[in-house]
């Protein structure tokens, strides 16, 4: 036996030494010289590849280290480029002893001009939120790819519908033509798992743009194209988990790369675990460790190899794709030092850069934990720009449903907004009052335009970046409970033979088409409009169904007035004399002039939005 | 015309002179020596006493101010009381010349020892919340009483039904032996209203106790009575408003002493404007300054001689009675400032007492905003050791119902004990399920003892002070929804001919007297484990209706097991090893031994407490 055994080592080891090495992944297989993150991990992944040594020739890029783990498929090594390294291509090699057994190239590029200057987005944007797949189908030869499980079947609501980069690149001018000036996309990674691909946010390799959708090359033009329409492209960052098939899977490069040892454990989904003092160890380690479901393994992020390679590849795509912010999935669920280090990684690339990350909680105080410059209980320091601002979108479907006997009206919404003061900075939040995972508002308010476009009037003046919903400004509604494939429906002219073209009008009712201009007049009169981007906030307590706040920043005033009854409501200027006492106004949507020297009349379920002009007698 | 005016002054002024002075009020009437509050401004209230100049002629007391305004019927007088002044009783005089015009006397105590260094109420008590009228008639003969404009009539939800003083220090035992260690009487100072007078909170006189009460001192002997039994006196405080019958509003000390000059102008009960960094200004004032009802007037408490006043009354009865905490009726209504001067004077003259605010509120951080050590942002400086704490009230009250599909179920209550780090002392929080405002907690759970036992043990076992309400422990149920005349129902056996006798037992039914027993046991339990009063917290995230926490201290270790499924339950000791691995257990209700080598049993509707006797290999 023991004989035995010692052939069979002997005859593997001589194996090893005959066969041919191959680098099956080189990640990232590009840098660029000039960033400040110059020493680069490269994850190289092959075959018994950790026997090997790498090495590189190339001047200015040194190898700086190489680490092997337990698993001999796995090197890391840490490339460092000099500031004065010359770009171009180089290959990686891996040498056993002298011989080189394997190779790959590595593309070192220079960067574009003011790359680390660039300016995130902020309050004076407007942001378009897609679902890639269900906005245009530009390309419908790569709707179904060989290689990739999923096929299209437009029939299947949670199913592929062909929506791609051509599609979305085509139709940039609408996006810009209605105000939009960011777009954020839901994940356009590759996502090749056999179910439910669509959605995007099981990434099954994070260095390449889904070929459903397009190329990489793809992406990257489509974000020039909006730029050069003033359209900021954001990409939708999943740092928490990644789909069941992604390569690694396969060949864990180590036993902690995935939580739970790569094994389901679902997440409790105990966010107040993050900060609760008084919460068991173990039970915030499920909220974190454990998987949203069996096809979104949950990475570990403090494992150090993964921490660097996630913070690598957003650096990566800022960079090639020229991204102007990013949308961070599932924040909290991920592991908060991780966190805190890869917002600031990214800050000190580019200091001007916005990131806002997701944590659907109703309580002000869990999502202020996240934002930069919070002193927080917990010792934890954010590096977050943004958050999106959940409190506020729950508050806000609650206080534009129709008005009810009893209900708390805008109350409810009023006193959400007295919670700022728990955020470091909650002029820099992003507000909606729907999203992708969301019914969409025309549902919540039962159909009801009046109180739609009343919603999208506070969120184009409340404080804050607003963020609308594909499809919504053509009153798409979708079902009234959460149905995620359905309320994801496709936008009407983005496949051919649509009968409705959300894109040229084509077919839409006079109701569909008055929304649409409703939001695009209510966009394009925000980008003009400095103090509803930045100004001040002060408002007023609702009385009556009536709320009424300004805009302000010591040079224009403008003044809103929301009134959620069905019918008209008188509003006595002299409640508001400090800015409209010898003011004169007029109507933003009308253009018609406004006195403040008599009762205003406010009609039902409405916005009335007006410019002050303020007299020398005010304040 | 000119002649008959000088005629008239001429007249009037002769008459002045000779016409007899008389004070009418001074409050207090009594100060003691040694206070660190030395300085007493005494108010001073007669017709025309402003033309006046006070005396007194006590060794080591000298009149260091007098202040006069434009009312002439009001001098505000400081007397300067030496530490070694005599105790006893002396003449404040008011002199016209050399003539004394008016005079009266003031009574100069000596402190009881120990006084100062008095300890307040703290986790270690449970208090217990009555409502003075619908407790104990310990004296018909003073049920009405001539000159209070209310008489009893105790068919009338809303009247007097003649509950006393004299009712309460006959049944001090019950209350002591139930295991409550703490007394909270609503408001007992005069209310001489013409309705509504029974709940206190519309005080006409805030140096006298409301004589169908009792008096001053039966006050101060029920609180010496209560103190020999082991139980501490609370004082419900008013400092937002006083009654419309007070004798101020005839004749007001200022133009500015009532909010709004005097006339009823509601509050807008907007207390997210308190921190509010956007709301107007006026809407703040709107809140502060508005009254309840038109039947309390608003105190200003701007002024600074009510300031001192309110203060003064507050160490007056802390002193008098002998306190051990006071409950501050709506904090956040009244004055920011003053709220904090108040509370800073009382915990300097008396470092260890207690004090515990009501702010109605869902909000944790609204609440928080208001107990001592608390960073706010808008830079308040709050000094409530306590404060009620609403928001754990309201989610247990949700968390306590019937369990139904869909509910958040224990969720909610998990979740907002983890907003405990928004707390500079979340411990010291008075944790409750009523109160005298609420509907019962019986009729809560729609009358299901298991469920409100349940909450009786979270109470008991929950970090915090707790607090319980009369009658529930007898299952007083109540109207299903607000209507607090018949929710401050009478308590059984407190009128002479009850068929239902609660502290005797008489005529209870088997399930009512089983309410009780299961309270007092839990009570007399709690009192004499310390681990449950000063413990740390350990919850786990609730699983299938079940809810486990532990407390412990080092030393000794209880866990509670909340099963609020109709159902029995099965735990697995394992998910607490670190407290349970190695321990044996008793069940402190039934006092039998729990195994946590096998499963736990947990019956439906139930709370399992258990007393944890470490073993050697627990951490």
């Amino acid at each position: 036996m023991r004989l035995l055994l010692a052939l069979c080592l002997c005859l593997c080891s001589a194996a090893a030494q005959a066969r041919e090495f191959a680098i099956d992944h080189l990640e990232p297989a590009s840098w660029w010289v000039g960033m400040k993150h110059h020493r680069v991990e490269l994850m190289v992944h092959g075959q018994g590849i950790a026997s090997l040594a790498p090495r590189v020739g190339h001047p200015g890029v040194v190898v700086s280290d190489v680490q092997k783990l337990a698993n001999p498929n796995y090197l890391f090594v840490t490339l460092d480029i000099a500031a004065d390294a010359a770009p171009g291509t180089f290959d990686i090699e891996l040498l056993q002893g002298d011989r080189v057994a394997a190779r790959r190239p590595f593309l070192l590029q220079a960067r574009e001009a003011g790359s680390a200057a660039r300016k995130g987005f902020d309050p004076a944007d407007a942001i378009y939120l897609i679902t890639p797949d269900r906005f245009v189908n530009g390309d419908p030869g790569n709707d179904s790819v060989p290689g990739m499980r999923e096929a299209a079947d437009r029939k299947d609501p949670n199913g592929r519908h062909g929506g791609d980069l051509a599609g979305i690149a085509a139709h940039m001018d609408y996006v810009a033509g209605m105000g939009f000036t960011q777009l954020w996309p839901t994940p356009l990674l590759e996502n090749n798992q056999p179910r439910f691909s669509y959605h995007g946010y099981a990434i099954t390799d994070l260095y390449r743009i889904d070929p459903r959708f397009g190329s990489n090359e793809d992406y990257r033009a489509l974000s020039a194209r909006a730029r050069g329409l003033g359209v900021g492209l954001l990409m939708d960052v999943v740092l928490n988990h990644i789909g069941s098939s992604h390569w690694w899977m396969q060949d864990l490069p180590t036993a902690d790369w995935i939580n739970h040892g790569g094994t389901f454990s679902p997440t409790n989904h105990l966010r107040s675990t993050v900060q609760d003092p008084h919460a068991a160890p173990q039970d915030h380690a499920a909220f974190v460790e454990g998987w949203f479901s069996p096809g979104m393994p949950d990475l570990n992020q403090r494992n150090p190899h993964l921490a660097t390679y996630l913070i690598q590849n957003s650096l990566w795509w800022i960079e090639y794709a020229g991204l102007s912010g990013i949308r961070e999935d599932t924040f909290g669920y991920a592991d908060s030092q991780f966190l805190s280090a890869w917002g600031k990684a990214i800050l000190d690339e580019y200091p001007g850069f916005s990131m806002v990350g997701e944590e659907w909680s109703g309580s002000p105080a869990t999502v202020a934990h996240w934002q930069r410059g919070k002193a927080n209980a917990d010792g934890h320091v954010p590096w977050m720009p943004s958050m999106m601002d959940f409190p506020l979108h729950i508050a806000l479907r609650e206080a534009f449903k129709e008005a009810k006997e009893g209900d708390v009206g805008f109350t409810g919404l009023y006193e959400m907004l007295g919670n700022d003061y728990l955020y470091p900075e909650a002029a820099s939040l992003v507000v909606f009052a729907e999203n992708h995972d969301t019914t969409r508002l025309l549902a919540n308010v039962d159909g009801d335009v009046g109180l739609f476009k009343m919603a999208m009037a506070y969120l184009a003046t409340v404080r804050g970046t607003p963020q609308f919903f594909y499809g919504s400004e053509v009153l798409m509604q979708g079902p009234r409970e959460r149905d995620d494939g359905r309320i994801r429906a496709d936008m009407p002219g983005g496949w051919r033979g649509d009968a409705k073209n959300a894109f040229t009008g084509t077919g839409l009712s006079a109701s569909e088409l008055d929304a649409q201009d409703y939001l695009r007049r209510l966009l394009q009169w925000r980008k003009g409009t400095p103090v509803v981007q930045h100004g001040k906030l002060r408002h007023y307590g609702p009385e009556d169904g009536v709320y009424v706040y300004f805009r302000h920043d010591g040079k224009d005033t403008v003044m809103v007035a929301l009134n959620r009854n069905a019918t008209a409501r008188t509003l006595l200027p002299a409640r508001f004399a400090e800015y409209l006492d010898g003011a004169t106004g007029s109507d933003v949507m009308t253009g018609t002039a406004v006195s403040f020297e008599r009762p205003l009349s406010l009609p039902g379920k409405s916005a009335t939005i007006m410019q002050v002009r303020r007299g020398p007698g005010t304040r």
